[in-house]
């Protein structure tokens, strides 16, 4: 095995993230601690920028568990947020609904409401959120882990059966693209970053394509309007590194040597982290 | 083997838990499907219980999938909600989220907030309740279905660590027993139904105890404090059925024949549903 270990992935953001960063590198009173790779992060991260939120944005490797790190996240992963002087929180999708309560829309008009506002609408996000969590996004580690092809297929399938079920529960696409039509919400953030990997890494290391037709209902157009929609959102652009990058951090997912704890659970086939 | 098949499980509620079935058994808006002896169902009847909010309970046997339950929650599992003519919506976290939204303490008096009322504290509270679901829950089922006794203890262990966490995360107990002090919150609510289950199931087919005294910082004694005043809070007991009823259903996990979703889950080391 060549691969590289964990702690020695590439130190920074490229592309637009770099940008992004960048324009982010002034002290805040919240200071978002991310990887650039890290597909966790990049949820809190669209977040932060569809919300245009004042951040600070502070590049870390998790993989080296440092005093500072594990002060702000003990469980010594990212994404995690210090709110000076106040607390630090983790997990990205409790990240996700704290950015909703701490910077509403009513307050702040250019606080973009990432979730629906009527109380079915917000349980309907929870519930397909929490679908990508527990079905599609362990379904992509074990197909870009699996070693040998039958269980190369059977994660693939499993990725693809995750999806179908969601997609059938989205709106109409005369509606608008995302999972409820018009309003970008929680729900196309918590997957959005696994699909911008699709077309890059999936591709590469597992040969994977989306079927362009057939599936109940027309599933997969309506998916490819959706993933059209998504990936080229602009905040996800703007926390998105240059592809080549991701190709190096990947290699070692595709080649099952990597010691993070999201592998590490899915070479045991447990739940993730 | 002598357990009886799940779809067996004893029909109803009993003791006060039936009290409570009973005086909720006319239509409402809001009908509650569950089942007496689901740990999961009982953080929803807690909480309804908890917000004074009108609702009927409808006792439904999950492992029968019935096309009715079906068409409440596809996943088949217990609890689901019925809003009437509206939508129809399943997790009990999601429920208990949805619960907060939807019966604000600011429009009703009556309606206990579960939540703090803060941002960070409300972020806080969910940071432990995706703890108690990723590793107290998970080490109960271990536990409690492991045959061989290395493995039992294994489970025990785990158990003990992921309890001795979430206590070190609590407020003092001088400012209420509570995980939050005098505020009663989902996290009390998310872990308090296993706990109930700890001097009953886990005493007779595991010979669990607690220890009393111990673990950094008195631990144990801050979680007794925590204890007795959880599985004593009304509303706890109320959704709460006669413990010999609970020996007939566990009895099937302490035996490791239940083919119940989380059971199932359990032995084959993965995540739950
Ligand atoms: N459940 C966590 C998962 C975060 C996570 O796994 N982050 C990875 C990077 S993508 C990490 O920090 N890994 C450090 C390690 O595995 O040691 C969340 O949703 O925030
Ligand atoms: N993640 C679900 C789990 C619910 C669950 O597992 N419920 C069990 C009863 S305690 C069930 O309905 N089981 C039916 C089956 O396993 O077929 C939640 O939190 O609501």
């Amino acid at each position: 095995m060549t691969s590289i270990p964990d702690t020695e992935t590439f130190p920074h953001s490229t592309g637009l993230a770099l940008k992004t960063a960048e324009a982010h590198s002034e002290e805040k009173d919240l200071v978002l601690w991310g990887a650039w790779f890290c597909p966790f992060v990049q949820r809190v991260w669209i977040a932060l920028e569809e919300k245009s939120i004042p951040y600070r944005y502070h590049e870390v490797n998790p993989y080296k568990k440092e005093e500072s790190f594990l002060r702000v996240n003990p469980l010594g992963l990212v994404p995690a947020i210090e709110i000076k002087q106040e607390a630090t929180l983790w997990e990205s999708l409790v990240l996700l609904e704290y950015l909703e309560d701490a910077y509403p829309h009513a307050s702040n008009p250019n606080a973009q409401p990432l979730l629906p506002e009527d109380a079915i609408g917000r349980a309907k996000a929870r519930i397909w959120v929490d679908h990508i969590s527990k079905k599609v996004i362990p379904a992509f580690y074990t197909f870009l882990q699996a070693q040998e092809k039958k269980e190369q297929d059977e994660g693939r399938e499993k990725l693809l059966q995750g999806l179908e079920k969601l997609v059938k529960a989205m709106a109409p696409s005369t509606e608008g693209p995302y999972f409820f039509g018009s309003q970008f919400t929680t729900v196309d953030i918590a997957l959005v970053p696994w699909v911008l990997r699709f077309a890059t890494v999936m591709k590469k290391y597992r040969n994977f394509e989306l079927p362009t037709e057939g599936g109940e209902n027309n599933v997969w157009s309506r998916f490819k309007t959706w993933e059209d929609a998504a990936v080229n959102r602009q905040s996800v652009k703007n926390t998105s590194s240059d592809d080549e990058k991701y190709f190096h951090v990947y290699k070692r997912y595709a080649e099952n040597t990597t010691q993070s704890e999201v592998a590490k659970a899915t070479r045991a086939g447990k739940a993730l982290p």
